[in-house]
């Protein structure tokens, strides 16, 4: 898409160089052929090192752009990306293209939907009222149970069992907000890979990247109701247990366990093998996996059953 | 319906007047063709106004009725009301009538459903294992995602996207008991408003109205798994975050925020622009929208914060 | 299935009598043709007692196994239940074997599944993109909604309603670990029943039990996004609000009330008539029902609120 056509349609003033854009990605994963952006101050740092094509920033951060790229200015630049986003987007279903392909000894029943592109792999279950979305892959061995929906472009590995209600795919929470309190899409372009040896519970909900991918790997095992926000990255091997939700851009590491009805915050980083009991509340980093969380805020659970204990206490009359 | 018929069938002695009942609302909204009830004192200001043709109420509210209004009298009015309420159901889905309209440039998967009397407006895009019920509307521009759910007789706006799993127009949760402990259905005939610009993310529960309708403004953004009981009014462009949950009766003003997991108690009002950490329990109204308030049970988010790290140091040894 | 496979498959030393086993159930439940196993010296008093034929247990263990009952013997006896019941598991769908049997009055969407085996009774209604799995039975008068999914051989009573996008019967949380910290599944083999008259909102999971089933008993009222643990026993006309959870195995007596976001661990009884407020924690057995309970960890709701009253007064700067 030629940049000056993005510009034109976002209502950002360009006149310089005609260069083509392929997508949006951060700055620091944006390629020579992308745009990218930047809304906040403290990643200044990323935008001096970007090789992105484009960057959307304001007057001030464009001195720090460097001379590979091209500022396109603006005093909302989050907005003006919102806007851009949508020009990216893919159609959310196709209706000409390649006929899937199913591989051998496998199963599609004649009431799921399997979209235009997509590649089914062998011995795949696939139940009725099950929606695979174009171009998505499906690996082999994998059931995909009744009623589940796995977006466009997403990816499931092998050797899973994704059961019903379930969402793969679906988008993204994020959105540009306007002086006057709307709010403004933010396109999710992004997309989900499931890697092998997944088990997914019922009627949970697994939103797609806004850039690159949400990822869920190998071996993890996810129970009833779990909500995962955009971008977020579970380590291999890890449980999370029904009712919990892992805010966007969250990353766990392997073999994580987090109880049911816990939640983190986003943009987190939680260290390997760290266990949270029920009703975990996380709110920063966790660097020493080697302990069992508890409470909201967050400490050690032993320290939190110690403390709701004295405050249990303070209701006791005092001992005179 | 023939009042006598009504009366007859929920089982309360009835020989007056012989009138024509059209449906049941509350004392404050029925009009002339309709019936109320009166089950809780505290409402008896209602009850003297009441429009409604008919009023199921014990024989201490009697005297309160007004002279346009006919006493149906009970013990327990409540429960008959809920016997009441079934006469007026509407079937789950109709066999016969109009074949539903779709307009200009919209797609409507072969695997999907649409029910009589349905309208579809322009350009939208109903996906493969949707769902929509009788006589309900889906306006202009709207994406329906696949496994959707839209109850019958309700309504989405423009420009709106629906994710899949997501359910409108559930019946809400009311209920009347009998002295032995068991649970009679109040039916919910009222229905769900979603209107324009609105996103709804994956795996929602929205609740039809009891009497009305359950009412999502202009703008709002809904994340994942959200749950919404019936009659809530959520209030233009406002933002609720994933699990959270608000409770039936409720009313959000506009451009009100909700972190994840937060929820509201019912029936209460809360203040335009207020906002709400992750996990705030909100159980009284909210007269002042200028604050970001958290914790269970709710005071400012900042107070909180300070409590919580007041608390932390209770454990540490008191230094001598 | 000859022991001597079964042992072979799942890599467990045996050379005594042949005998067939027809399936795996607990050290109580299980019959003189069944397997069971020990994995925690808890339950030594159970092994002592069982009727079953053969017992998977630890070179510890086995002196307690009864003279009628075979002991097979590995170091690891959970993780070879888990791969023994693999081998027990159905099919999740059957391609061949009886056509449903739907009685008369009976709508079933040509858009709804219904499987091999069910028995669907009278005047049910089964609406689009439902899945009735096989062998599932539906009691009279039943309405399953739209894009509901009801997992193989699991039972609906009579004059139930289940709302859109609930899950029926998925499999239960259950998994053995190996030493690296990877996680086998233990098939689920049980089932779901609900009995007549209950009512079961949108978005619920409940899950089918590892063996034996998960009871959600006469009249009960379920709200929507409410999760249910395999082999957990929900009391006649108990009501659950919406986003609660009740871990595995736990048991409620009648009556009992939950509110909105309320939780409680697993393996846990629960009396009768016990109440609970919204966000109850709930992580020990309850055995005074005549109470209302709040808070996490749970105490009396009327000691919670005290409790935090006092804390509130914290922060006061004190009188001097």
């Amino acid at each position: 898409m030629k940049l000056s056509f993005i510009a034109k349609t976002i209502g950002v003033h360009y006149e310089g160089e005609e260069v083509e854009i392929e997508g949006i990605h951060t700055l620091d994963e944006a390629t020579s052929s992308q745009m990218s952006f930047l809304d906040n101050v403290k990643y200044t740092n990323s935008l001096e090192k970007t090789q992105a094509k484009v960057v959307l920033c304001n007057a001030a951060a464009a001195v720090y752009v460097p001379k590979t790229c091209i500022a396109l200015i603006d005093e909302e630049p989050y907005l003006k990306l919102a806007l851009a986003s949508k020009l990216f987007a893919s159609e959310v279903i196709e209706l000409e293209g390649d006929e899937p392909i199913v591989a051998e000894g496998s199963f599609v029943s004649n009431k799921a939907f399997v979209g235009k592109g997509a590649m089914i792999g062998k011995n795949v279950k696939i139940l009725p009222g099950a929606f695979i979305g174009c171009k998505a892959k499906i690996g082999d061995n994998t059931v995909i149970h009744a009623n589940v929906t796995i977006y466009r472009d997403c990816e499931v590995g092998q050797d899973c069992i994704i059961h019903s209600g379930t969402t793969v795919g679906s988008d993204g929470f994020g959105f540009a907000h306007t002086k006057m309190g709307e709010h403004v899409k933010i396109y999710q372009n992004g997309n989900v890979v499931i890697q092998d040896d997944v088990e997914i519970g019922a009627n949970c909900a697994i939103d797609r990247a806004v850039f690159g991918t949400t990822l869920i790997r190998k071996g993890c095992k996810i129970d009833n109701l779990v909500q995962f926000g955009h971008n977020v990255d579970i380590g291999e091997y890890s449980i999370l247990v029904a009712q919990c939700g892992i805010a966007g851009s969250t990353t766990l590491g392997r073999n994580v366990v987090m109880g049911g009805q816990s939640a983190t915050a986003g943009h987190l980083n939680i260290a390997p093998f760290a266990q949270f009991a029920a009703r975990s509340g996380i709110i920063s980093d966790i660097k020493d996996g080697s302990k069992v969380y508890g409470g909201f805020p967050l400490m050690e659970q032993r320290t939190w059953l110690k403390l709701q204990a004295k405050l249990a206490r303070l209701l006791k009359p005092k001992k005179t």
